[in-house]
């Protein structure tokens, strides 16, 4: 250690709040990913899909989307190999683009969004948006942001 | 489908607020496994070390640790295998329970626990607790509560 930090401990409003945030992160995480089981994907095959369904042209560079969805580029490729055996997206080559190797939604993939969507939002409202007021909702959207902008940045330099 | 759901999409202000939330969610995972990297601990591995240390004996039932982590069995067997061999834990059978093979903290684990923690809360606060007044952070663990409270009834049913 280059330090014995000073940083004071949370204290018992902060490590409630903390708390709180983390098993929400937890519960919700497991509660989308069963809800999304009947349609054979994961929550990080719908995070792909949502991707490249709002992309120009539904593609995106291979590295664009490892950005967008924080992975690894072996680990998305590894991904992208499995959604392509299911039909969901397929891998395109630019000629013209010596770093083009894209993602592509294949129409099966597309088809797949457009049934799957509703009820992933019917997901999100009652497991979610719905168990808040509009000025819950707004006070979290608040409280987050400055903490999504941080991390962004943070996110930027590494 | 069963039916063709009539769940209204998301306002903008709800897709909004729900965006920045799994931004955060993404970015702070991602950031919290970073910092944990020097030490060589996962998200995971803390959370199992938390757990531990905070139980009597520092010892818990797999079956209870799985629960808590909400990890199934059998990912959890391999977890803690990974951590027995890196000296953090060991299992314990107890003879009494024929339901009980434990997870426990070895002085080793306990040791890191203590080293570790400072500089986790030190990263808690700099890229979330830090980031949000008293009141902002009061605000979103209201807004959260009842989604957390709903979704530990939802995960008892399953």
């Amino acid at each position: 250690m280059e330090t014995e930090t000073a940083t004071p401990w949370l204290t018992d409003a902060e490590q409630c709040a903390w708390r709180t945030y983390l098993d929400v992160n937890r519960l919700l995480t497991y509660q989308m990913e069963k809800d999304l089981q009947p349609f054979g994907l994961t929550n990080n095959d719908y995070e792909i899909l949502v991707n490249l369904s709002e992309s120009p042209d539904q593609r995106l560079r291979m590295s664009d989307l490892a950005a967008a969805t924080l992975q690894s580029k072996s680990r998305l490729s590894h991904q992208i190999t499995r959604m392509e055996s299911a039909g969901l997206v397929r891998r395109e080559n630019c000629e013209s683009d010596r770093r083009g190797l894209y993602a592509v939604l294949t129409d099966q993939g597309m088809a797949t969004m457009r049934k799957v969507a509703p009820h992933h939002v019917e997901s999100v409202r009652k497991h979610f948006i719905d168990l808040m007021t509009p000025e819950a909702l707004a006070d979290l959207r608040e409280s987050l942001k400055p903490v999504a902008d941080h991390l962004r940045t943070q996110r930027g330099k590494a």
